[in-house]
């Protein structure tokens, strides 16, 4: 291609209303503009990147015996109440009505118009395993769609569900999907780690995630050397009452003190002068609409889905200042449990505090001297936080570290939840009617463009790796009145593309500066510079997107050094 | 792919619900099912086929200088304010409110979105031409959703997009896409013809129609040998009253008949003995509400696209019984321009009447021995119908041919409709701002397979032509028990895989009819049949199957022959 033909605006500033630099660089390279909140229109560099790892993550799924169908966007509701989700499912659900009036939602995912396929046309064990999938268009109304295509509300995923006719052959399977997911972000060319997830509004019984390392990720990520993995949700932490230090003896009786305006952890701790481990944080959360008090450390934060399970409800959700005030009966931000009239449920942590801070249900005041068991007593302890740097590996012991991560794809073991739910049934060899058994898969296709660009990028642009580059190099003529620098660099260009390459020619009537700048900002792995003086010589500049510095190399062995 | 292990159910019986042969075929054969009404999941053989039609039209959208893009499904509701398609669009766009209560329709193309993406990053008429095509899914809520994928509600388009400087180079870009459209359709393998269309709700001062030729067409079309081609709702017609007949002389006066119960031209025509080309029907539409008493012969059809420019109204619908009989003094069905107080446009073939038969204005009466201009006076005579078998050429005069055609594309010559009420402007060498002269250009993807069974078929199943079929060559093994057989199969098959074929091994445990009746129905062009008899001389059976016969060949030189 020519970049003077090309439909590729880029831009020098960093759009004002872009947070991420994936975003910025998305925006400013020319890959994406926005249509609206969370709906993104790919230009042609973006959809080149975005049928790459289209095309890498399909070559696996048929590798793992998988069969592409297309499914409708739009699904109709009664599959929906067929496995309750019309109702579970909240406003991020798209829906509308058609001409007659029937309810339909916009996919966010397709557990049911599958299930719904297949227990209609596979009848047999014989029939099984099975994994079908797609690339399809899905929706989900983010309250607050942000960091480009990252979280928009129009998206590119892949999803891939598997029938099985016993836990054993799902289970198997799941580590074959796990495997190649494995290979998908190699082969993308990403650092990445599959860690234990929760599950989510999916369900299942267990699930990973598949993370790409970035300081700029959404997700916390603790990790071991044993191979331990974890999102900072999922991770179990052992009771840390076995550890606890008995050496609160020494603290003296609790004491009111003035915190007035102060309701943070970080304001209350610069007058108290404590650490924020000697913290007791009061959470108040509705469960399924009934208030609680939750207590965790000042230096963690409350796990929502542990708290979800220990109580069997379906949705933990802050408290507003009504039933926070009718359930702690103070005023919010000094809610504390010594004197509380609150029954509570401390985390684990909460043992290890020897000169506790808390609130004293009164504005502007909090307590300092508090020992938890001598100065209240939690209704229950329980592991109830999310996990952080330093805590101890599940599996070994040792402390863990922690990286932030974006989610790329995410794997789901669901058992039977909605084969029970939708009365998918196979006859099994003695002509038994029996649910199957399913796991579900998907990555978010145009996520992964995004996630690549936080990993792969520098102050100049992106930095692209190989496999997922819209092009692999970028022709740049300085002077494009001068014949012979012209003249070379067509050849050059179609000698590339005879080798197989893709190549972009920049023929653009600019200054050099402004090529250059361009051509790192795009983020091609090669770029081959062509110019007056060097051209008299017979070589030309070859320098690699990754590396600092470019060398001089003769015209006609530029390529062979590429293709090495 | 083996087809034990392949996700494609076949179906003996012709499904209750399908009316056309493309809808029973796509069931039958496996390559789609239903989710709901205009709803279909594309299963693995299907997608193939359609992926196949997909990469033709890609191939001949870049050949076409085109640059491939990828536009959000939700387009907010502001950009079609601006055009004023809001309004104008009915209840076949499917419309939705997000979470904020903002409104959005699902695509049903996307002029507005493209219009508004260039109109932002286009500046100066060095950029262009440009054209910008996509693949995307496309949304029509159809009164009635019908003969399967053909009239889908959600369906897949290549819709694209051109802008030029001036008239000259749209027209010139615009034949080009022609060319590009006839080159998608012979690699397609389908016969097919462009023809003159209206443009519709698009809009834009010309357009052409891409048909498959079929019996079962919902579109009528009428060609002549000099090269015309069009629609029948476009094609213009002479006036005819050059060549009336002036030899109503002798027919006498007008007299009222009793036709109880008759209401129809044909059951008319039954009691008062005389063809239906002297039937004058009086036809009550509303024209943007207003009634208008229109008549045309008994053996036309009205052409409401006509009627609608005659009268410059932007809606044309029948009438209903309210506004019928206050028009016409009538009731429904006995309506008739003599003695009627209704002012009467007429179709100019109206004057060949040369002893009319037309309805008396009273129930269960008509009148017969009519004649134009001697019994009633149209207050205008006008192109009011659609063209017909016969009809003269509207280029050279001889009579045209009529034939029935499946739309599968459509080109349009936009001008400034968009870029003018979107003031997408762009810099002239003067540094002027001008409105963006535009085409566009779509083809119904999913149609095109569809479409293709309607041409492609037998009373067995579908005839793929090579380019589209989702395998080469199937390979049935009669026996899978016998190992010599078996094994002389998979060879076959892994011989055919490594000489770049699509091969579909029928490895299943059934009768030898099933499985040739299965290969018949899917439409695979070459089958090879390996059976333990011929299989002892060293010999297969290979069909190709479009033809009747088969022909037994050595086993060693069966896939050179294919391949040849």
């Amino acid at each position: 291609m020519k970049f003077s033909q090309i439909f590729l605006p880029t831009l020098r500033e960093v759009p004002s209303d872009a947070e991420t630099i994936s975003h910025q660089l998305m925006l400013r390279a020319g890959l994406v503009r926005k249509l609206a909140a969370g709906l993104y229109e790919w230009l042609p560099a973006g959809l080149r990147v975005l049928r790459k790892v289209e095309q890498i993550v399909r070559d696996e799924m048929n590798a793992a015996n998988g069969q592409e169908v297309w499914l409708p966007q739009l699904q109709p509701k009664n599959l929906w109440e067929e496995t309750g989700r019309w109702g579970v499912y909240g406003k991020e659900l798209m829906r509308l009505k058609d001409r007659k009036d029937a309810e339909f939602c916009l996919a966010p995912t397709a557990e049911e118009v599958i299930t719904d396929l297949v227990r209609k046309e596979v009848r047999s064990y014989r029939s099984l395993p099975l994994m079908l999938f797609q690339f399809g268009v899905k929706y989900r109304d983010e309250i607050r769609p942000r960091f480009g295509v990252m979280r928009a509300r129009e998206f590119l995923m892949k999803d891939a569900y598997s029938f099985h006719a016993d836990d054993a052959d799902v289970e198997n399977y799941y580590k074959k999907m796990v495997e190649a997911y494995k290979n998908i972000f190699k082969r993308c060319g990403l650092n990445f780690r599959p860690v234990e997830a929760e599950s989510g509004a999916i369900g299942g019984s267990f699930s990973h995630e598949f993370m790409v390392l970035a300081e700029s990720g959404e997700e916390g990520i603790v990790s071991c050397s044993c191979g331990y993995a974890a999102n900072v949700e999922r991770a179990e932490l052992p009771d840390p009452s076995k550890n606890a230090p008995a050496d609160a003896q020494g603290t003296p009786a609790y004491a009111e003190v003035s915190t007035p305006g102060a309701t943070s952890v970080e304001a209350v701790a610069k007058i108290v002068k404590q650490p924020a481990h000697q913290f007791i944080k009061a959470l108040v959360v509705l469960a399924d609409d009934k208030p609680v008090m939750v207590l965790v450390r000042g230096d963690h934060e409350l796990n929502e889905a542990k708290l979800q399970r220990l109580l069997g409800v379906s949705r933990i959700v802050k408290a507003n200042e009504a039933a926070y005030t009718q359930l702690s009966g103070s005023p919010v931000g000094f809610a504390g449990p010594v004197g509380s009239p609150a029954k509570t449920i401390a985390d684990y942590a909460i043992r290890t505090i020897t000169d506790g801070v808390c609130g004293a249900n009164k504005k502007d005041m909090h307590v300092t001297h508090v020992v938890p068991d001598r100065d209240f007593k939690p209704e229950q302890y329980a592991d109830l936080r999310k996990a952080a740097a330093g805590d101890p590996c599940p599996k070994c012991g040792k402390p863990m570290d922690y990286a932030r991560g974006i989610e790329v794809g995410h794997t789901f073991k669901l058992g039977t939840k909605y084969s029970d739910s939708m009365k998918a049934t196979y006859l099994d060899a003695q002509g038994k009617a029996k649910s199957f058994i399913m796991g579900c898969y998907g990555i978010g296709v145009s996520r992964v463009v995004a996630a690549c660009i936080e990993q792969c990028h520098d102050a100049q642009g992106i930095v692209w790796p190989a496999a997922l580059a819209p092009w692999d190099l970028i022709i740049c003529a300085l002077n494009i009145t001068n014949t012979t620098v012209m003249s070379a660099a067509e050849k050059l260009y179609k000698d590339a593309q005879s080798k197989g390459l893709n190549v972009l020619l920049d023929d653009r009537d600019l200054q050099t500066g402004a090529k250059l700048k361009d051509a790192d900002l795009i983020g091609i792995p090669w770029r081959i510079v062509l110019g007056e003086r060097k051209m008299a010589e017979n070589k030309v500049e070859l320098k690699a997107r990754s590396e600092k510095d470019s060398r001089d190399v003769p015209l006609n062995d530029v390529l062979a050094q590429i293709k090495s």
